[in-house]
């Protein structure tokens, strides 16, 4: 099993290449939290490009390190550019980050989410009920047949999604970041815990997307499981840095783009983690 | 009559439901703000979650506690999605609040907020010049007949649109917001003015937005005029104590959300404001 | 050949008009970036609006003083929105900005800018790329054939781009403006390099979509020349400001806006730059 000290080899290893290398991590995303996420991936030292058309989602996967698709506002386009857009992702073996957005919520969202199935995103990143939906959805183990998402929120905690996100891992041959108080990251045969964060990270919109946007950026240049915990320690460490300095949700989200952009590689992989056997 | 004691007890309860219960309020709403919408939704103690598709409107309407509904910046497919939820959110008896954002800009716009005025929106709220405009379009008195509306910015005074915004709301049975520099919200029976603010809201987008996705989120936990009344009062609370720490707009709209957070429900009942007979 | 003192009399005239009549500049724009274009044609005393069908972009486009037209990300009704916009411009001879951003990227965003070559934009706004590709795809002398544009980062320095753009403004008869680390403003007979900025620039997303619609501002009320450099030198000066007080890229961000609102006409035209002549 690997260990701790791999581990933060590794994390720091990724960091570094993303400074130095300013990769480009292509979007399909929410109109909601767009500009945070491109900000974050900016944040973070990569490079972010966003589309909404077929043609140009398959540019952008193959000009893109990775891509990061997120199903929260559809648009009728969407039918089209997303299944094709993941599709030359999975035949060009290009890694990409899903987070499935309020799975459960309409028709077109259901069918993407399953037709992502055939096309095994390399990190899925979501909240816990958002985890056990999509496992449900996609028949396996630990999943839920009816999805407990409330809107954009979860209504699981985190390990309750533990057996959801392993399955998941498993059929993919990626890893599940699974995002709440203590976040949990899986390749299918590890789970990580990460700790940290901030209670200021639910009173702004765009927390759990921009993470998987710079999960993408990290997929660039580290495996699925190292770029989700990588991504997630920034996460954790930026937050926390954050809330000590804000004094609400305003301030903490400005504070908390400054701390990513601060954070060493160093201090990124030293963020408390625990390693748990499966 | 009203009386203010009255008025304060609700305000206050208003407030701390919401905090309490951190109640959903779905958005169809413009690309431009929409992020703000969603931060300040957020900052009171709400849940967003923003939608543009037919039968996710639907879902919204039906699992929220109340919608907001902002026509700034149109797409193709509000043509289905607008009317279908608004008429969802009658049918079921869920308040909704209308922003008639540029009401007389182009021919989608005026079919849809001609529609809307079969699903009686519970709240509607608009600057002095959208408030005109949407009496005149329902044929209701005290309307233009022409909108004055210059983009999204306002050419009457508030005090100009009393009259449209009473008959606006005897005709829906709801309250209409009237924002600008004092503030004018009714229920066709009372009028009630709120004071506050400050000169920055002119200075940063989405002031207006955002206050009538917040509206929304109260509109979950009180009647429809003390939820108009809460937000807007809330709001130049929020925005009075934003200015004193602003050193321009960027530091103001940042200020802002936190003092939205920080806000308590006595501060809010307390915010200056005028009972006035009709 | 026009002189320094001349220029900064007319940036002082551009900025101060602005600032007193508070023109309208309406948008067609990429939706990462669409609130900080709206928040900083605010900060600097416009008034924004932005739209997507095509009837509205027509309604803007005749009620505006200026519009901006932006191919960031674009939808499928902007194959019918842009051309129609873009028309009416040329017809009614009003002051329009376009950013080519990503040219190269995708069918309709070349079909679209091929077809903007008849309607002559007023000033073109973009990165060295950009310019070196529009430059090529209207068969224009110093183009590249092939665009050099990496998702929306330039990979071509400013000075190689000016070519293309002396070639570019003298077709359009209008003005070009290349950002980079030294921005470079030529209205074909004249060249005048804009020095400040910062390098917090490149990590926010926007910088250059805001300053395309600052500029269509500052369109409203000065020749496309003068218009192009008064935006890039508010954008220089605040930029520089700004810096100073930021701590990463979220304050940087704020402090932008501040200083964008705050910038007097004469320190905007006493930001250095220089005149070369052709």
């Amino acid at each position: 099993m690997i260990n701790s000290g791999e581990i933060k080899k590794q994390i720091i290893q990724a960091v570094e290449t993303v400074k130095r290398t300013k990769p480009m991590a292509g979007s399909i995303t929410n109109t909601v939290t767009i500009n945070f996420v491109a900000n974050a991936q900016l944040a973070v030292g990569g490079s972010a490009a966003m589309v909404y058309l077929p043609d140009e989602g398959e540019f952008l996967a193959k000009a893109g390190g990775a891509t990061y698709i997120n199903v929260g506002t559809l648009l009728p386009i969407y039918e089209q550019t997303l299944p094709h857009t993941a599709k030359v992702l999975h035949e060009t073996g290009k890694p990409w980050v899903l987070d499935p957005v309020a799975v459960g919520i309409g028709s077109l969202r259901t069918k993407l989410l399953e037709q992502f199935r055939e096309y095994k995103p390399t990190v899925i990143r979501g909240n816990a009920s958002e985890i056990l939906a999509l496992a449900g959805l996609w028949g396996l183990d630990g999943g839920t047949k009816k999805s407990n998402v409330r809107g954009v929120d979860s209504t699981d905690s985190v390990s309750s999604a533990k057996d959801a996100a392993i399955a998941l891992a498993r059929y993919t041959g990626g890893a599940v970041a699974v995002s709440g108080e203590t976040d949990l990251i899986t390749d299918g045969s590890v789970i990580v815990l990460s700790y940290g964060g901030s209670h200021f990270m639910e009173k702004i919109t765009g927390a759990g997307c921009s993470l998987g946007g710079v999960i993408a950026v990290y997929a660039t240049a580290a495996s699925p499981f190292i770029a989700a915990l990588t991504g997630t320690a920034v996460y954790n460490l930026a937050a926390t840095r954050a809330e000590k300095k804000a004094d609400g949700p305003g301030s903490f989200q400005v504070q908390f783009l400054d701390e990513l952009y601060k954070a060493s590689a160093e201090d990124i992989a030293n963020n408390p983690f625990e390693i748990i056997e499966i």
